[in-house]
């Protein structure tokens, strides 16, 4: 199963891809998307076609976008709510499941604990994806993020047996 | 010129269509979508999908979107901002340009005054476009924003020329 995370920010938008067979992990790619052009419709714009650009070259089965905390200003949280909502289209006009994980989970899945600082998840990424070279902190983020999804639909997909 | 004006949201998203011929406003339709189907990005997807039918049925060759203000909760502004996200996406897909106007701007546009009611802006919005069945609140906010676009459009048209 190949798995798309996706760390959202109009800015910047991580994104990282990631096969699983069982409970082994395979680093596929992963990078960050800068939108471009002039005005905020040009530039989301840019960052759809990116994002469904990647989604065309690499098929992910299915997906995952940070749930990312609101802790900023209104305005702050309106601008990363439009990066957010191209997020969830994307994979979404591909018929391609997306997960929705708060960035506490994602830590405590990926790390071990809620509080982690960016060091420590790209540490931890490192670890479970032997061989991935990180292109950034967004991107790292991102793979934390596929590999949060790809451990919670183990979990399900266990559960769902332990109750057939 | 035929102008969109949208009134976005994830729940409800007013649209309102108008023709512009000189200072001569003319209405071709309006409505409220409303984002179907479980989980978010599935919503969004609904709500991309009906706004770009809606793109491709009546081809404007211009649109605008509302800077909804920012006074709800975090968790508010967040939902709002993937909505407009949408709105923002669907026109400029098309190569379609998109304006943003803050509610007040467009109030004074519409109205006359900064702060008016819902009920006085959709009676503006009936004595502007005669004949018009305003099919909800939302649908005339949009309508409203079509005539502030259009009004916003002829102004900029006129200082072109004085600068020509």
């Amino acid at each position: 199963m190949r798995v798309l995370g996706i760390d959202p920010g109009l800015r910047n938008l991580g994104w990282g891809l990631i096969d699983v067979d069982g409970s082994r992990l395979c680093h596929v790619a992963n990078g960050t998307l800068h939108s471009e052009g002039d005005g905020l419709p040009t530039r989301l714009l840019s960052l759809f076609q990116q994002l469904s650009a990647i989604l065309i070259h690499y098929a992910p089965q299915t997906s995952a976008v940070e749930q990312t905390f609101v802790n900023k200003d209104g305005a702050g949280t309106l601008k990363l709510g439009q990066a957010r909502g191209i997020a969830l289209l994307a994979p979404a006009q591909y018929g391609i499941e997306v997960g929705e994980y708060a960035p506490n989970t994602v830590k405590k899945t990926v790390v071990g604990v809620g509080h982690a600082s960016k060091d420590q998840i790209a540490h931890m990424v490192r670890m479970q994806l032997p061989g991935a070279v990180l292109t950034g902190p967004d991107a790292a983020d991102a793979l934390a993020v596929a590999i949060c999804h790809a451990h919670h639909a183990a979990s399900r997909a266990r559960l769902a047996r332990a109750l057939a």
